[in-house]
């Protein structure tokens, strides 16, 4: 056992935490004797000299890995800000291991290599030694605008009253541009222009790199995609500005604080 | 046999010209009886009428995936910029499933579904049914300037003289801001601020989504990574122009015209 090294206290796929509100650490040897150990890099340490930080990969990964369950939710919220980007980026890894435990071009086991940031199919157990990498899956989100106005969606199953920005995976031989075009019009039958690149955000759900635009809607007669979301409405500036403040008479529920679509509003209103 | 559909020719995982120099298709009927086929959408059709357009899934994938070859690199630079999205799509689509053919989490077998934009895990024949999806890797690539020059980088084994940005697949747990950073912080020793996004672009060795950005360098000191990069040099304002321009006294040889690094020095020299 390393003492300068130490691991990220999982329940599962969960964050424990300290009675400070942080996340809780243990060490090395807290690790099942057969975990697989993800490097997660150094931390600022104390006395000037970092401690390796690992995390173990769970038996087994998340089931529903696109959803993040309303505890999580909740401890999400509050995490600081280090801690959250610190859990989000382990989750996604050790997430991403537990659900590649076989090799996709020959079936093979693999093992865990470079730290945890690949993993091999085993040649010497007859397999074709292929080599896999964590994904990071772009999506972009955007805001589209029409006569100062701005276009949300209700997903299917959110609760009445809740909204946000219109979303999507980018599609292999797409750029950020084109995919947030076919989305918008996917989903809402409107034809955007003047695309422009706002701001990004990890998401660990299960290893989304969000990525938010904003765009001008050449119409705002909107036609919903019903296999997506459940409605579509345009809102005024003044009308974000009481979603984002949470104002009893808010005609929404926005985003909360620590989704990027809930800093793509206050950019909005900001600017 | 669907007259309204055709199939995009491949030899292997290169593209088939006809003889005015565009893509080559065929029909359904020339696929082989057991092909996998993903749908790549509608073309504009003839007399108003789009037809739906497919590729059929090689037996093998591309061996070394992040790589053109030479020929193939002459003859994507040959393309026009409507078959060249279209080939580096679907390139990136059939390389994908060829090379997905067993689930990551169990090893069953897996089969084509959605059109070929997902594969199944088969449960009937004892798989555990999870669903897999097509990649797209999100890569940063940066164009990093200090006092009026830019940091362009020579790879390893690359012809002596050619020089292009630096790049790297962004992380999971990072920003695209955070990955650029890092990237360039490792490459190079330097460490940058005022990351700006400036367009993307899809790459299909196998399925990148480029992301070009700007950053201002602290300091022009560098230490290159030699495990990665062959030598990293300042170039001036002219110096990038006369490469673009490709003049014989060019001291160093550009981008071709159909990579995101041409199009970020080019944005640069008009900025
Ligand atoms: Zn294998
Ligand atoms: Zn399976």
């Amino acid at each position: 056992m390393n003492w300068r090294a130490r691991l990220l206290a999982l329940d599962g796929m969960m964050p424990a935490l300290d009675d400070t509100g942080r996340l809780a650490w243990g060490t090395l040897a807290d690790a099942p004797e057969d975990a697989e150990l993800v490097f997660l890099g150094f931390d600022a340490g104390e006395n000037g000299g970092g401690r390796a930080c690992f995390a173990a990969v769970p038996p087994q990964g998340d089931p529903r890995p696109r959803m993040a369950n309303p505890q999580l939710w909740n401890l999400m919220a509050a995490l600081s800000p280090e801690d959250l980007a610190l859990y989000g980026g382990a989750r996604s890894l050790v997430d991403w291991h537990a659900r590649h435990r076989f090799c996709p071009a020959c079936g093979g086991p693999t093992r865990i290599a470079k730290g945890g940031w690949q993993r091999d199919c085993v040649a010497e157990s007859g397999g074709c030694g292929a080599q896999q990498f964590p994904r990071t899956d772009p999506v972009t989100i955007m805001l589209v605008e029409h006569d100062g106005r701005l276009m949300l969606g209700r997903g299917l199953g959110w609760p009445e009253g809740r909204f946000s920005a219109l979303a999507g995976f980018v599609e292999p031989g797409e750029s950020i541009e084109e995919a947030v075009a076919r989305e918008v019009l996917e989903e809402s039958g409107v034809r955007v222009r003047d695309v422009s690149y706002v701001a990004s955000q990890p998401w660990p759900f299960p290893s989304q790199l969000m990525i938010g635009c904003h765009a001008h809607a050449e119409s705002d007669a909107v036609t919903v995609d019903e296999t997506e979301l459940a409605e579509i409405r345009w809102f005024t500036r003044d009308e974000v500005s009481a979603a984002l403040a949470g104002t009893p008479d808010a005609p929404f529920t926005a985003p909360p604080p620590h989704a990027i679509a809930h800093h793509l509003l206050e950019w909005w209103i900001a600017e």
